[in-house]
């Protein structure tokens, strides 16, 4: 049988330079990579963790390594936790990686909340993300950025979507500082990623002043800057300083998703 | 302002005739809304609730009522657990509210797991439904039946896309009964509707042997066969002894998309 993972397989045969202790990360530095990346370096900033390994992964791009990812899953991004005292733990799914952190590591719920409704209200818009904001977006990267295929009624289709999510989340950040409660949650940390990088999609945040405005507030925080640094500067950041980038990457990325489809 | 819900509003006037006591599900039969039925009712079999209240609103077809949304917020489905000592609460998005049920109601984890790692797998699979499957089906319905414009490319990348997620599923269920451990839980929950109409998005289930027989065996479970009736028998059931159904209800569908997005 033809592996049913091969459209997101890593295709190179370079060894996996992973650490074998403690809490790895298999990273992308992509909206899902930079959830895990965020919420591990506040735990660690918090001492709620000891440390944690990012190997960055699997871009095809002159910039990235390329792992085989040791689990043979050719999920991305992946967390392994290698507990001293039992078997190691493969968390996939960037919001399955933040659960786990949170019951594992965050019993405190420095990044959640102890009020029960507070932690509805968190699901909620976790889940608004991970089913709405997330996979639509994806959609319009591909139509406006990575298919050579001119599709309008596609690429019309996903921007109108996109833009009413984002209308939604505008609505709800007015008067607000953060997604849920008046602190910083794995809400924001799920959702954040996504805005920071609607230039990739072709979406400004100006016609969603709250929006922009809860985004500048979270890439500001001092925490935020360090994890956006882990374990090189992020994609976003180097783009910004290197127009060349952007273009250098579309053509990795395409080159990519032609290889998976041969 | 525009009503950024609009394109997921009901409109009609008609008054809400809901419960306002206990758990109150506002509800379509749809895949989302089964994850809810599922669990309501096996949570109410095995005496975890007292019981809960089914208002099936929202699709635009003879066959269905048309309520407001009480809370004003268009979001399909929700649950209000209306609480003796305290407001009510409002809860939304599907798997949220399964992580709801389970928190407040399934301490016990009837469908759920004690089990750390076993959770922490679940949690894998729920976020894979939620963030892909049924995302992706969703999209391959859209092109597939719902639009008037023919685009062979976006149908067949999601047609690839869900053939590859079929794929995935069917290499983990070889040799397992259910999607974690060994008994049926809030995973399969999640993914079993999506699989359930599975032909609305013009895919067969024979290519995928374990997911046909894991689908039937939960399908044939007598809960799931008693929330299969709840608040009226399901449409896929309906569709299935009266062939006719399907034309009118894929034309109420394209209506009423055609609808909001005017």
């Amino acid at each position: 049988m033809s592996n049913p993972n091969a459209p997101t397989t890593a295709r190179t045969s370079a060894p996996p330079e992973l650490s074998t202790e403690g809490l790895v990360l298999l990273y992308g530095s992509t909206p899902n990579g930079w959830k895990c990346t965020y919420a591990l370096e506040i735990l660690k900033q918090a001492g709620l963790i000891p440390g944690y390994t990012v190997c960055e992964v699997y871009l095809q791009t002159d910039e990235h390594l390329r792992l085989e990812n040791p689990l043979q899953t050719a999920k991305m991004p992946a967390l392994i936790d290698n507990r001293p005292d039992a078997p190691p733990v493969h968390v996939w799914e960037s919001a399955s990686i933040l659960r786990y952190l949170e019951r594992v590591y965050d019993t405190q719920k420095l990044l959640g909340f102890q009020d029960a409704d507070l932690q509805t209200e968190m699901d909620n818009w976790i889940f608004w993300t991970q089913g709405g904001l997330g996979p639509m977006q994806g959609q319009l990267n591909h139509f406006y950025r990575y298919t050579d295929v001119k599709v309008d009624y596609a690429e019309k289709r996903y921007r109108d979507e996109v833009d009413r999510l984002y209308k939604v989340l505008d609505a709800h950040l007015a008067g607000r500082q953060y997604l849920v409660g008046d602190k910083l949650s794995y809400a924001d940390l799920t959702a954040e990623p996504w805005v920071r990088c609607a230039f990739w999609a072709g979406m400004s945040l100006s016609p969603y002043p709250n929006v922009e405005a809860w985004h500048d507030r979270i890439e500001q925080t001092p925490v935020i800057l360090d994890a956006l640094k882990v374990p090189s500067q992020d994609l976003v950041t180097r783009i910004k300083n290197d127009p060349e980038l952007e273009a250098r990457i579309t053509a990795a990325m395409k080159k990519r998703k032609e290889d998976a489809q041969q």
